[in-house]
């Protein structure tokens, strides 16, 4: 396994120098968060999870879980190290001192979530899964629910889940047939079979709280007649402690591709004694509104494994003696040079770098967004939040997990041979982060989501909330004399997405299919643009560094050389997602399904 | 796992109007490759790989290869299989007659490879391997070497395999280490360990003959001084039979990310018997002679691990129901619409079916090259298609499995979550095709290949003698009625490659770090531009189909409207391609090595 070093460095330059956290907290009034206690944290955080966690991820993919008549257990260690985060206070971070959590910005606990998800994937599903519970029971319980059920989840004491999927839906969750029916004491009793429920069943925590989808007897069809039920593994005594045992079982775990640490259950609801959690009917709205952090989630799968890949491979790239520079001997005294001096192992490195930091500073300017949605108090501040947030999940989503696959496939390539051998770590890494693309709503649905509900759902509004952000920074720095050039760049590619965007939406009011067949060449188009935008704030601050003769200087000039790469060689491929969606949906629709295949 | 079911169709397309393997072979005088004796081969070849083959490739990646105490057990079926194969000819169909084989062009072995290769990657690396050492033999083995191996080797009581890399050499083979002393009787003692062997060990047959490259006590420094040698694993007695256990052992099979049922082998030669093959210190050439044919081979494995995705995917995409089109409810009396309704899918769909037929178009356009380069009595004509061969080669290798890798995750994501697991076969395609893009020369060596050795290094010959054939095409078809859009648009496309490569001449000669920078990109782009004249190739051959009212409307259509998607949601890749690429090696090589991670 490639050992793991959190990138401190990269991340304080996000939050001191690009983003200014510090001010963030202080105008939001979360002085806990200050500049040392953010510094003490990362610094814990990284010890914990490049001690504790890392060691037991490649083990965790060796030994997957075991299923045994009902009962899970994790891998070796894995119960252990979820006693020691949640000793070590990590569990309850951000969540609300109401309930014993220390009430730390949102922010901050994204900064330790991309520690833990490049440490150990598969084992940061259990405490990310419960973080999911607890948002929708904080959002929608009632005080009663929260008193139960919030106090145990973020002592981590007790665990949670959400179970949507079944065999026959998962996209379109109209179609879920898990019944809840009235009982006299107004609890429901829940039956039906949910698939895919990540940490459905596990031997980490005392109690498992279900939030389960299911449909009352009188609801209306599909969409608009689901409910939210906590339904948890064992029912609470009169004390408010785990009692007597729900009529639930874990049916089975998955056999998968990756985080096979991660127990995916089958799980059986007979008549299971659940709790309306929210309105009737209103099931699917209490799921959205954790949508937005769940997805930015599954967003920095991308980047954790992405990150991870890229150490395996920077350093591999400096062991391995392969091959003669073209450009004559760079290591004469060797029977080689490293591979790090030719351009092709260096463009895949690059590629790496350069997704890796952009997404990281887009992860972070999410997460800024997510604290002042969270903790303004000023109303008309939190709605612009909320817009860009909106805007900026299913990119975050979508083209974290897209071009994190592109990573760790170009880190298992530089390894050549070495890539394809479980030993080494590095394929590991290709498909743990394969699901990323699928789960939580596939890229497909983001990218619906992005354009056809966000972008012109909002007539534009939520697209324009951004590319003016990007059009008043360009005005600023139109005349940067190192970096006009790219400014004038990034310029040009945001008026052509407003234009493209215009255009779509007409040819969209006259074939619906017009926004289908653009969707996923959109979101990447447009992900392509956020991240020159974060890239050029970043090559600011780190040339103002620079000219101010402050840090280091070999990181800043890092920035802006990686700042170019992408500028140079990875944003052209706007050009083929332009040409792409251009084509129109024609050609997408014009052959009948049963001639796919003859 | 997808059922599989050979694309006779489209093979028979191609053979028959695309290319005519009928006229070619019967010019080339490969009388016994009658139209009635391709067909009965193709039906039959078939059956055989859906029936026998395909049922063993999901229990082959369950399974596994057992390693015990230096024997290697293949998953259950494997070995049967083999005898299966054997006895119904296919081993020999296009050796040599004077060995015992069926002396078949090598296009329709290629034809039969692609059906094994799609049922079952992992089985058919065993007599994938053993073609690659038949082959090396034949062109350099002595008659009397000749005599004792490839009989055996042809009638698969034999396998073969060949033992180039070591773990500290893989693509800079210069630096092996294994070594082989002379022996008073003119053999060999050869000492060293190599790894990654394929069927390097294994209970399929009698004796595994090993061609190894080593070094003789006194062989120049680097490449100039590698040897080949036969090594077999039993030395044979008078008869020629398998006697002795020679001098080596198999230490150990790797674990993967996928082609879990090839064993891939450490291989330990402790003074082993060998004998040299060829002369001396020029191994690496006799390597060579043999490598199109390998490199086209794992090319292949791009194309039939993509197809098993494409037909696993049009058919889930077919049946799964799931939210209803945009346009209005395509299946009103379902619950939903089944999911190829949804322009996303058939985005998905459509690259994957533009993708392998014209794939499918450059092998078979490439295998009638190599029977002309094996089988024309014009020296000249030889000489034509070695040369499009040194070029097409890389492309074959390269690009073949980058996209092969892109459809066979196209597949997966289609299936959605189902796709992560493993029962359903999806993911085990996407994980098999990975090491497609490593092994036989990693894709970056062939792009360094194809642009450093083959295009500039011929001082642009061997690219004019490809951009020449595609001008030809442009003008004879410049006023196709319905093609002549495409036509232009290649046309435009294959002149801009040429400027393009001289303007990249100009920048090597000043700075070899060029090449390298614009290799990758180099060599996608290119294949874009290759398939996009076969696809007009094929498109031309559909629409004589339907003009003249011949074969099925049904096929020829979805031809025409998967050039059509090609060339307009595929074809504008080669911008960003072209924007890289340009970029120059600067942005490549500014950045210190010790800056890459910080």
């Amino acid at each position: 396994m490639p050992e793991y070093q959190a990138p401190l460095r990269d991340m304080r330059f996000l939050i001191d120098h690009v983003f200014d956290f510090h001010a963030g907290y202080a105008a939001l009034g979360a002085s806990d968060a200050s500049p040392d206690m953010v510094n003490a944290i990362l610094e814990e955080g990284a010890k914990f999870c490049e001690n504790v966690l890392a060691p037991l991820n490649r083990s965790g993919d060796e030994e997957g879980c075991h299923f045994d008549n009902g009962a899970v257990t994790t891998p070796k260690g894995f119960k252990q190290a979820f006693a020691q985060y949640v000793e070590g206070g990590w569990h309850g971070l951000a969540a609300d001192p109401a309930y014993g959590g220390q009430g730390l910005p949102q922010s901050l606990g994204l900064v330790i979530g991309e520690m833990v998800g490049s440490s150990n994937t598969s084992w940061g599903m259990y405490p990310g899964l419960t973080h999911g519970a607890m948002s929708a029971i904080h959002a929608h319980g009632s005080d009663e629910q929260k008193q139960l059920y919030l106090r145990k989840l973020t002592a981590g004491q007790w665990t949670g889940t959400m179970c949507l999927t079944e065999a026959h839906c998962g996209t379109d969750l109209g179609l879920i047939k898990t019944r809840a029916i009235p009982r006299a004491d107004g609890s429901y009793a829940v039956s039906g079979s949910k698939i895919f429920i990540s940490a459905g069943e596990h031997d980490m925590s005392d109690n498992i709280i279900h939030l389960v989808l299911a449909k009352l007897p009188d609801a209306p069809a599909g969409t608009k007649g689901i409910s939210l039920f906590i339904v948890p593994k064992f029912l609470l005594d009169a004390a408010g402690e785990a009692g007597e045992r729900n009529a639930l079982s874990c049916g089975s775990i998955e056999h998968k591709m990756g985080i096979k640490a991660s127990a995916t259950c089958v799980l059986n609801f007979d008549g299971a004694r659940g709790f309306l959690l929210g309105e009737a009917n209103k099931g699917l709205n209490c799921m959205f509104t954790m949508m937005n952090h769940a997805r930015l989630g599954t967003g920095m799968q991308g980047l954790c494994l992405g990150e991870a890949s890229f150490q395996g491979a920077v350093r591999y790239a400096n062991d391995r003696l392969q091959m003669r520079s073209l450009s004559g001997p760079k290591s004469p005294d060797k029977a080689a040079d490293p591979i790090i001096v030719h351009p092709d192992v260096r463009r895949m490195l690059l590629t790496m770098k350069a997704f890796n930091e952009g997404n990281r500073a887009l992860a972070y300017f999410t997460a800024q967004l997510l604290d002042v949605a969270h903790l303004s108090s000023d109303a008309a501040q939190r709605q612009d939040a909320e817009n860009l947030l909106a805007f900026l999940t299913p990119i975050c989503k979508a083209f974290m997990t897209e071009t994190g696959l592109e990573v760790t496939n170009h880190g298992m390539q530089v390894f050549g041979g070495h890539g394809y051998i479980r030993e080494w770590g590095m394929e590991q890494l290709v498909r743990d982060c394969r699901i990323a693309l699928i789960y939580e709503g596939t890229n497909g649905i983001q990218a619906l989501d992005l354009l056809g509900r966000k972008v012109l759902g909002s007539q534009g509004k939520l697209l324009l909330g951004f590319t003016k952000i990007v059009h008043r920074f360009c005005g600023a720095h139109a005349e940067h004399p190192q970096l006009k050039a790219h400014v004038a760049q990034l310029d040009g590619l945001n008026r052509q997405w407003g234009e493209l965007t215009t255009r779509l939406g007409m040819a969209a009011l006259k074939n619906p299919d017009e926004v289908g067949a653009a969707a996923q060449d959109y979101l990447m188009y447009s992900g392509y643009i956020v991240l020159a935008y974060l890239w050029l704030r970043m090559a600011l601050a780190a040339r103002q560094q620079l000219d101010a003769g402050q840090g280091d200087s070999d990181f800043a000039r890092a920035k802006l050389a990686t700042c170019e790469f992408y500028f140079k060689r990875l944003l052209p491929r706007t050009a083929a997602h332009l040409g792409a969606i251009e084509a129109g949906s024609d050609c997408l629709m014009q052959l009948p399904a049963r001639c796919f295949a003859l």
